[in-house]
């Protein structure tokens, strides 16, 4: 029988840069009893996205802010219009633009068919420590499916 | 009872800029008597595209379609070897790469879980004003979903 | 009655540039028995990522390459922190995080409602060779939906 979960997950950032998020979302998935499905993440914020990336070498990530920060110039003496709520505030609408406000994850056996080197990233772009929710919704049923190839 | 809906919706855009499409979106919901579920809303086009941004502020909007028009430059003279559409063309189908053809957004009470300050835009990239077409789906149901932590 | 479907797509890429994946994935969508849907394509990797894109002229495919390859320089020297997997392994990385990681389309009358001019790509962005896979989820059901407008 098909079957629906909610829940929301709130995240404490330290200011710009990747937070991984993969292991709460991982544990709420594997809590709700459902074997296949899809697991959908959507981050509740135009300035804080969502990204999958290696979640090895912690070095990709600081490659990433390093090229986020270059390619979108930070604001001040009247660079962006809107610019009233800080220097980094426009860059951060246009980095969220450039990046995920939601992932869709097939679910099987319980979990997120996320590859190997694949971790959730919750991306603060505002150089402030921020509280971020982020809004979970997963649907599917307790059984395996049938396969047809 | 786990159901579906289907939907389009045609927006006549007025040449390249942010079209808030919000409000028809969660008017279309709202009217299906699903309290919870899963709301797909998926582009039918290479030259214009989806996009999450804040809704309160227009000087927002200018800003980034600034940025995109620094960082995708306009054709012509060629610069790009696809110009038999228009010098708009090209950097109309490396905006929407950049950028999105699809969100998936859970709903809870019959209302998609967006943001205090997001809103949702159709990203019109060609210089031309088009008609576009939106593709909606819908699936859930019309009870409140068990919640388990 | 609501079913789904799950499935592995495997892809042979011959280095850098896009490579349509359209056709096995409507294939199998089409196979499932399933009228009214939700497909989700999800690509298990951080150096390749999926792309909507004109599958008409390939000359759109060589200006979008030439366009990230100026975007996101190679690396060598030092450029990046991370770098021991070669010069084109960091690129790689900022690219997947620019396009796509995951599409979710809306299935009518047992096909994606892919856009007349819409093609479904992998995109991979590492210079040599690679199998990647992809991640396949169908949700939705025989019948046609009831339509409330």
């Amino acid at each position: 029988m098909m079957q629906q979960r909610t829940h929301r997950i709130e995240i404490a950032t330290p200011g710009r840069g990747l937070v991984a998020v993969s292991a709460p979302i991982l544990a709420w998935v594997a809590a709700q009893g459902i074997a296949t499905g899809l697991l959908t993440v959507w981050c509740r914020h135009t300035s804080a996205s969502l990204l999958v990336q290696e979640n090895a070498d912690p070095d990709v990530r600081d490659d990433l802010e390093t090229f986020f920060r270059r390619l979108v110039p930070e604001g001040g003496g009247g660079r962006y219009r809107h610019e009233t709520e800080g220097p980094d505030d426009m860059p951060a609408h246009i980095r969220a633009a450039l990046t995920q406000t939601q992932l869709s994850i097939p679910v099987e056996r319980g979990r997120p068919v996320l590859g190997t080197w694949q971790g959730i990233y919750l991306y603060e772009h505002r150089t402030a420590p921020h509280r971020r929710e982020l809004a979970l919704h997963l649907i599917g049923e307790a059984a395996e499916p049938q396969r047809r190839r």
